[in-house]
């Protein structure tokens, strides 16, 4: 067996057997292989694609190349596939953890224009997200909840594929993406999993299809490992919710923890919600979605965010946000027809708010916070968006070119297009 | 402008600019972009190939990454495609300085299982081809002929390239080929150019509508460049002549030279020869070939070969072959209706005529003498072909499956399929 043979044996679209692409892999992890020759099967994977077998394979493969967790106890573990402010996980993790669903959540940092939860939750002074497994565990059997960035040592093969995915434009590969999610839930000790899969402009799948094709396939792949996993196709055209940036985002999960969220953020967090407690609990949908109205409405979650920052040796009364702003005004009337989320993410990465290179440092105080969304009606001169700044500035124009007005009444976009289940596979 | 947009417009199928291809050739030469982003590059071009525009853009930056030769006397290149047995420059180069045509040919070494001209003519003892441009330059003046290695300073960025696709998959690819084998051609300093296309299961093009985009894209960047270039499409899918292996090329080059050439070689030779004194001389191809029969039947070349042998301090005498060998024998009678010329390719470089690796040293005295060609009668035990052996040995049933028989009649294969020219494209 050789590299050449196999890359070849891709580009001609043949499926690999699962010796094939183990001796690839791990030869890659084993530093056998070059990134050069990675980077080529790479991008003949990209183009020429996986079967299922294939893409079931290479789960496996990388799941195995390092620790597999069990945590001992039942739990949800629920994923992003990331989009432009996206918070749902600081507002469901504790929000969970207070209707009695342990949530041990492990999460990453900030992609390209899209931000990551640990990112944002560092916002708040002094908390801590680089904790060891044993004091996570305990964490979680105190007070049910704890967000911690991914553990070391957890499938190194997909940490060292997607670091050169990254830089050799192979990101965007339906098997691959499968692969590398499900490698990572299934080594994390979680025993069922939700996947919101965000579809859209500012997304890492932009047309349904993919999506769908993408969530068929992780489905698979958790039911043939024994783990429950449901795929929840989001919108991500607009921003999720009002806030971009790191610290408004926060203070936007602390607003809808106490049942004051904008809409779509609060649509979203009482769907995914009631299907994690309806899946931990065996429960009714209608009965689940009751519960998760109650306890937003009396800010159940956000005292158990609380008591999740205390415990993290964060403090949640202190969450800088810059001091530096301006409001821009909509410079005509009409209605809302767009707002890119793509353009708008690129820009608070701009701005500050995310990375270029592995070692930029964020500042976590800029961003947008959004006074209109789409099919919102708009008049001349009223504020669409505030921008907060700091050291970085931005062209107007470059703002102005994320909205799109419309003469005619809009509806209201769908904010979920549908949810996939073994079951209706 | 950034190397992951010029991927990813590739991977899309879209044209890439000038620009975007100077940017990311240059930026890999200069060592800006590094080699796992330039493979998943060339993956790119290899799965989704080239337009003619990216094609003839792409050569001209190769061409002039380096130096652009001018030898300051009308000179014509043959250039082969590579096979296995192709020692036909060896005979070419003599034959037509020795009816006054000038020759500066610059050659490379063996690639794969097909050889290499320089690692044949170094099986003379004490021939050298590593020579400065000035001392080949008056070679060439006083005696009209010289066989050399590639110059260094041409075309850096295709040796860079070349090297990197070599383990990376992405070798056949017909944009990188056509750019590959023109800007070496156009930097090497000849008026005109005639490339041997090697066609067949032995050969890098292995059908014959894949060797026609290559040809006509060839004859196109040659003459966008002023240079007339003509490619002869050429069977390769048994061996050319009866000598596989360093020494015993050169041995059957000087009986070609004397006359006493096997059938197709001589053929190949006749035709490539008057086709290239015909363009040089502005002669009537009949009395171009008229020229060459007659120079091949007084020897001319052969003296033309002993005098630049001599020159570049070669010993003619002098050209070792093992004295180990042994004779495979038929099993049945009948016809032989193949001969795998890619079998045996890989079988004399197991032998040691080829490298496996960089730094391999060849051995020059082993190979294979066939005495039986496709079409050929054969009895039971009669000789098929000898091998010359020395340190390394083969199984004999390797040997064997490179020989299909047949009990009917086989007809002689084509050897010249077709002659592409700018006229009649």
């Amino acid at each position: 067996m050789n590299i050449l043979e196999i890359i070849e044996k891709k580009t001609k679209g043949e499926e690999l057997t699962k010796e094939e692409l183990n001796y690839a892999i791990m030869g890659y992890v084993n530093d056998e292989i070059p990134d050069y020759q990675m980077s080529s099967f790479l991008m003949a994977v990209y183009l020429k694609g996986m079967t299922d077998k294939e893409t079931i394979d290479l789960t496996d493969i990388m799941l195995h190349s390092g620790k597999v967790l069990d945590f001992g106890f039942d739990s949800i573990d629920k994923h992003s596939t990331g989009g432009v402010g996206d918070k749902t996980t600081i507002v469901l993790a504790p929000l969970m953890a207070a209707l009695d669903v342990k949530m041990l959540k492990m999460s990453g940092r900030g992609l390209g224009h899209t931000g990551g939860t640990i990112d944002k939750l560092e916002a708040i002074s002094g908390f801590q997200t680089n904790i060891s497994l044993e004091e996570v565990q305990k964490q979680v059997e105190d007070i049910g909840v704890a967000i911690v960035s991914q553990m070391g040592g957890l499938c190194p093969a997909d940490k060292k594929l997607y670091a050169l995915r990254d830089v050799t434009g192979t990101v965007a590969s339906i098997p691959l993406i499968a692969s590398s999610i499900m490698s990572k839930k299934l080594a994390s000790g979680a025993s069922k999993i939700i996947i919101d899969l965000k579809v859209g402009n500012g997304a890492l799948m932009t047309n349904l299809e993919d999506a769908k094709e993408l969530a068929r396939i992780m489905v698979n792949i958790g039911h043939l490992n024994g783990k429950e996993t449901i795929c929840v196709l989001t919108n991500m055209d607009e921003p999720l919710g009002n806030a971009i940036g790191n610290s408004l985002e926060v203070l936007e999960a602390i607003d809808t923890l106490k049942g004051n969220g904008p809409k779509d953020l609060n649509e979203l967090v009482i769907n995914l919600g009631s299907l994690m407690l309806s899946l931990d609990k065996n429960m009714p949908i209608e009965e689940a979605i009751e519960y998760v109205e109650n306890a937003l409405e009396k800010g159940l979650g956000y005292e158990k965010l609380v008591e999740m920052v205390a415990y993290q040796h964060g403090d949640i009364d202190n969450i800088p946000v810059s001091s530096k702003k301006f409001d821009i005004k909509a410079y005509q009337s009409g209605y809302i027809k767009s707002i890119n989320a793509l353009k708008l993410g690129e820009l608070a990465r701009k701005l500050g708010a995310g990375r270029f290179a592995k070692d930029d440092v964020i500042d976590q105080t800029v961003g947008f916070v959004l006074h209109k969304k789409v099919g919102d009606k708009v008049l001349k001169d009223e504020v669409l968006i505030t921008v907060y700044y700091n050291e970085k500035d931005l062209p107007l124009s470059d703002i102005f070119d994320c909205f799109e007005y419309s003469d005619e009444e809009i509806s209201k976009p769908t904010l979920i297009y549908e949810i996939i289940k073994k079951e209706n596979l």
